[in-house]
């Protein structure tokens, strides 16, 4: 099944997720690459990535990349897993022989074109703040971040709260916490980065807590689907990208366990039907 | 380190769960046994186990058992884990030589001592419900039970939002929903079973939220301890029971990954400093 890279009318790009939050990057993905072939992979029997060491997300990342390039033919990778892009990228990048992209750079490369204050906050799970992946590579761009941990947003995102008066009022409270962090440690930021793949859902929420105050929002999954267009017409020579959608996107997903809460939540965050998930083990 | 059972002064009571959680059972034994010896292991490292097959789920949980009894000469075991005493309470008792209790047959019979009107209403993780461990329980007592998950309560006690007002909205909601789910079944719940190891921690919120239906709530992990000290007193021959803690109780905490989380949070849950938790490896 494997395709010859690089030269091809339909690259296949291979899309890697603990879970299925990376199908925002993979709609984001769609939306600039009609064209292409998708493979979607959660490994969905072993997430949570957050709580696990450094080698063990390696090697499972590692697993998850190796399926897609070797069975599924993907000539692209793209880690929409915060904690695997944190930890894992150089590892990831060695077990494979295509360009693999994570998903922190772009954000903090999109925080860098957006801010003029050259303060940014970034928001994320508890594991990803715990990193400091956001900050380093903020700080490599010349910016001063400040993260913060919203651990109640992903349960809120999945419950099917994304538009509801507790999850505002959950925003408004991590937002206040923020900002008075900020304002101790003297930082003025003017861009909030989404360093989640579950808070493009809950993006109108965002904006509107945050439009009083002038910050403007990035969000991550579209930052990093920039980057791979970018990516991708530079390795094939063919410019890829076209507007809107196409009937004819293909798609494939995989998941490691429990398909269920993959294919009911699933559509939500993809932005249409996720259609049948196909249940593979990686072994370990 | 083995010691010989069912004779000793001092008997050791092994708890197992699936994370911390069960802390809070292990916090209601403590009460009831104050001499007895306590070890716990949370298999932090291969939760969360409510999205993994029974089959997996029964060959951890055993895994866990068999470092109890074996390395830590438990002479009684507690399963404080809704999932595993759902799906493996046999495979885990052939395991072990020694009595295996879990969480959910002493909820139900509880609630089978508290009803008049034997309608019960369980809220529990989505896990827990879906295995619908808790209405076949209440079956069994000649009870009909209306289970409902409640999948944002876990993270908000994570959070430590165990008394905040998003919190009472929370479970203003899912209350409210329950309500009318069981008023669409033709049902009138007088007993809410609390089926999570976490939700001790909400008692008074919930207490608060049921009292002008005249609800009463049962708590799990305390009718679990209410068991374990008929199983100790009933194979130990010896009175174990005590009223209040005495400094002198002995407690080790085990976990299989990520003991920071563990340390951090785990106090809240035991009502007292889980001291340093020590990290093992089970394998698989």
């Amino acid at each position: 099944m494997t395709l010859e890279a690089g030269s091809k009318a339909q690259p296949t790009i291979g899309v890697f997720d603990s879970g299925f939050g990376g199908l925002t990057v993979l709609r984001a993905l769609m939306r600039r690459l009609p064209r292409a072939r998708f493979a979607f992979i959660g490994d969905t029997a072993r997430l949570p990535y957050g709580s696990k060491s450094r080698r063990t997300i390696a090697r499972y990342a590692a697993q998850s990349a190796q399926f897609l390039v070797r069975e599924q033919g993907a000539d692209y990778l793209v880690i929409a897993c915060n904690t695997a892009s944190a930890l894992a990228l150089d590892a990831i990048q060695e077990s494979v022989p295509v360009p693999v992209l994570g998903v922190i750079e772009p954000g903090a490369s999109a925080a860098h074109a957006a801010s003029t204050s050259r303060d940014v906050a970034v928001i994320a799970t508890d594991a990803t703040v715990q990193s400091h992946a956001y900050a380093a590579a903020c700080q490599a761009h010349g910016l001063r971040a400040i993260e913060k941990a919203c651990p109640l947003l992903v349960p809120l995102v999945e419950e099917g709260w994304t538009d509801h008066e507790v999850t505002a009022e959950v925003i408004r409270i991590y937002l206040e916490e923020l900002k008075a962090e900020a304002a101790a440690q003297g930082l003025k930021p003017d861009t909030l980065v989404l360093g989640c793949t579950h808070y493009p859902l809950l993006r109108p929420l965002l904006e509107r807590a945050v439009a009083a105050d002038g910050i403007r929002v990035i969000d991550s999954a579209e930052s990093t689907a920039d980057a791979a267009v970018r990516l991708v017409n530079g390795h094939g020579g063919a410019v890829f990208q076209a507007s809107g959608l196409t009937g004819e996107t293909k798609i494939r997903c995989f998941a490691t366990d429990s398909v269920e809460k993959f294919e009911r939540l699933g559509s939500r965050f993809l932005g249409r039907p996720v259609g049948k998930v196909e249940l593979i083990d990686l072994g370990g």
